[in-house]
């Protein structure tokens, strides 16, 4: 299984490298997330050059593919030419959104009615686009996610785990990122913040499926 | 002021990249987080390959250092000609240490029979190198800190930026990534786990200084 964290020139180094690492905690057969994204090389929010390690079209085939926040996600979700070079699909594919990764969703149209989370900064964007944004930091509903706030991205990252893997999975990749001395707080708390949305996701899919 | 976060090949993402961004939220006149290593690249735990943004030499002049930690520690302390590079000093300097870089510390020379804070793993090295470890994520005393538990970065992260700008600077920083909805458990919960640490520097070097 292959999850693409959709990385562009500004990105949050928070939101995409927790999620990224903390994937790839997760061990499984073939399991690996990658840094996606539009050119062989993107610069950080704060001016670190990373190289992409698989083309932005990649998250077209993923099972799960995750949109990292970013100084400049503003401006790229008017970017047409950008924007078509993905074709994502809810109904075969995990997709969440770290803070400003939000609006990627309201435009890609993969949310039909979904409320999000997002930061504070965003906020305003994303409900102009027509989104309700709600005070919390993690959201899921079938198979489509938001987290709120740079340190919610493990949240993010647990549910993807969780609904690919199992709840087992996750809670080993918690395990190895919690501080020292809070591991059952941290893990538990965690897996707690996400399970109601694991749960809901079951019942709605026995039900498409059923 | 500048933060040299000390970044080799094999480094956790986590590690270097939530010290990094939480750091570069802090705003100062000449403040500036960058991420220092011996080439020009540096390839990460999970493959990512980075630019470094200065010399690794560049600590040797830094404010502050802190070593993350990644999957090669324990070989590049054995290397004595990458180790000659760093000249550093916890008289004029802050260092700290993630994870694994507790090995640095204790090779550098700068802990003076203080313990650490370091991950499980890690653990059993750091003891055969003669240092104590402490079952806690954070542990700082005087000018050197360390941190132990991937998420127990942002502790180290402001203890920096509350020991170089004070606490509010801190505060302010910690505001920006917190998860949306538990803005204020966050910070305060952080900066709780540091203050103690500040404040008896604060002692220490009152007393040092009269």
């Amino acid at each position: 299984m292959r999850i693409a964290i959709v990385t562009f020139d500004g990105f949050n180094e928070i939101d995409s490298f927790v999620a990224f690492h903390l994937l790839n905690r997760a061990a499984a057969e073939g399991w690996r997330a990658e840094i996606v994204g539009p050119s062989a090389e993107v610069r950080s929010l704060n001016g670190v050059r990373v190289a992409v390690q698989q083309p932005l079209e990649s998250a077209n085939d993923a099972d799960a593919v995750l949109f990292g926040s970013g100084r400049l996600t503003r401006q790229l979700v008017e970017d047409t030419a950008l924007l078509s070079r993905l074709r994502l699909d809810p109904r075969r594919q995990l997709i969440g959104a770290q803070c400003s990764g939000a609006l990627f969703l309201a435009k890609l149209g993969v949310l039909g009615g979904l409320p999000v989370c997002t930061d504070m900064k965003t906020r305003p964007f994303v409900e102009a686009a027509g989104v309700r944004v709600l005070d919390r930091s993690f959201f899921a509903s079938g198979n489509v996610a938001s987290a709120g706030g740079c340190l919610a991205s493990p949240c993010l990252a647990t549910w993807t785990i969780w609904r690919l893997l199992g709840r087992d999975a996750a809670a080993a990749a918690l395990e190895y990122v919690a501080p020292v001395g809070e591991r059952e707080r941290f893990v538990a708390q965690t897996l707690d913040a996400v399970a109601p949305f694991v749960e809901s996701a079951k019942v709605e899919s026995a039900v498409v499926g059923g």
